[in-house]
């Protein structure tokens, strides 16, 4: 028998890798907010460009207490949600489960950590390009490779081992890294110039790259994360802000989730990306006023988007 | 005889100033850029709280050799400008002239300095609410005062004089102050934060005001300020940031003369009012991150706004 699985939201992420878990024969459970009935009449539909696919019967549950105890339980919802976690985890998870924070910023495993315990906290960064084009609908266009790793190295091998077993089975490639939060700042190094700079100057990362202020300000960003990272003991490795520029002037243009999130008048993830780190680096005595200032203009940005909804 | 004024500009600035000037009795010519003809043939129209007037002749030329020289020369059109004053002084000047600079920002007298010498520049900061609704065509909404002070104060004494017995004959109440510099870097305590903010986060000052995260970002922008003022020798009053906060909290919501610009389309003064401050304040070895963020953030849009009317 394998392991059980507990998909924690059915968007782009756990609705692809989820999807391809279940396409391979394990037993996966969804958890969504909206499209419980959907899913349940007409399954779930991923278009990739490795295979088109369609499950017709799904597990799906709109109440964390109506679902079995899972084994492994994916977080792949917005961090936008985390304050429900203290109200999913407990339902779902075993003695001995462990919980894969597959999300975007800083400090999620850590909040897991306050509920489960963080012997139980494993953390997996996606590099995948896919979108939810609607209920049970799922359209991934590129990539999707895991990288994962625990909140606590020690003791956690061979959970490691067997998720991504799992998931290689399912034709993800997955990759271990020795320190989750060093792997995390280096993701930040990307995410906080492309997703802030996307939404406050109304550009896909060509244009930022373009314009000689948008690669000035992307660099300068770029250098306050490496500088938190260090003063948090995670320095990153030399040359990383001038390969990351480097490579994303030479991607095709591509338009962030903070952007599409804002366009659609979602709730950003501006405190996974932008709050937790500024705050890190804060407590650990390292000045990141460029970073501060473009987290206070999102909040700022995120709440008159949430206020035009409310009227 | 009274002293003859050039006003280089017809815009809300010249036109009302210009205006006030002409109806009193003062000899006035205006410099224009395009709306010569329609100010010959229908004159100038100026509708304001303090009663509406109409000149129905007025001197108006395109051609600054058209010009007579003038004693007192008022640069009163937008620094996005500026590069045309070595082609205007020299033509509108007499040997004694004066060059009053009624613009935004920082470092404009000592354009003028440059093309006509320190000694013949004068400053003024307008505080004044004014629109150019048409050609030949201003709505003064209120206020209007105007510092004036000279960029070498010794020897200005009689021509800040006259100049000030002119402004008040016609109506406009104008101070001396007493270090221009000064007066520069204290309005910009209000002009950094309000006017690039408006544009970034698409809001007026009650908007900026009524957001924790707008307050915050308006006193951060605010208190760099200062200290970029303090570190080139201008050391502002105490308390200028919390008192300029809530005089601004308290306003009527004011739209930025940046913001009207960019929502127009046109060249936003990123340079007299960001551009320069960040210059001097590195100069003095003084560090404006925040600041120098929202300059390079306002330098990419007002490029991509320039861009996007080539196409």
């Amino acid at each position: 028998m394998g392991h059980t699985y507990a998909i924690i939201g059915c968007g782009a992420v756990g609705g692809y890798y989820g999807g391809c878990l279940q396409r391979r024969g394990v037993d996966v459970h969804f958890l969504v907010r909206s499209d419980r009935d959907h899913i349940r009449h007409h399954g779930l539909v991923v278009q990739s460009k490795t295979g088109d696919f369609h499950l017709p019967r799904v597990n799906v549950y709109d109440n964390p207490s109506d679902m079995p105890r899972c084994d492994v339980v994916v977080v792949a919802f917005k961090t936008t949600g985390n304050h429900l976690l203290r109200q999913i985890l407990p339902n779902v998870m075993k003695d001995k489960s462990v919980v894969v924070m597959l999300q975007n910023g800083l400090g999620n495993e850590d909040q897991a950590a306050a509920i489960v315990g963080a012997d139980r906290v494993l953390g997996g960064l996606c590099f995948v390009c896919a979108h939810k084009v609607g209920p049970g609908h799922i359209r991934h266009l590129d990539y999707g490779m895991v990288q994962l790793g625990a909140l606590k190295p020690a003791g956690a091998d061979e959970w490691l081992r067997q998720i991504a077993s799992d998931f290689e089975r399912a034709g993800i490639s997955m990759t271990q890294v020795p320190d989750l939060r060093s792997a995390r700042w280096q993701k930040l190094v990307w995410n906080i110039p492309y997703n802030g700079l996307s939404v406050l100057l109304n550009a896909n990362t060509s244009q930022i790259m373009a314009a000689p202020e948008g690669r000035e300000l992307a660099g300068q960003l770029m250098r306050e994360v490496t500088q938190a990272a260090a003063g948090c003991g995670r320095p990153l490795p030399q040359g990383v802000v001038d390969s990351m520029l480097e490579r994303t002037a030479r991607m095709v243009p591509y338009q962030t989730s903070m952007k599409i999130d804002f366009d659609a008048k979602r709730p950003m993830e501006v405190e996974a990306i932008f709050g937790n780190p500024v705050r890190a680096a804060t407590a650990a005595g390292v000045a990141v006023p460029r970073i501060a200032t473009v987290y206070e203009q999102l909040k700022f940005l995120d709440r008159q988007n949430q206020m035009s909804l409310a009227t």
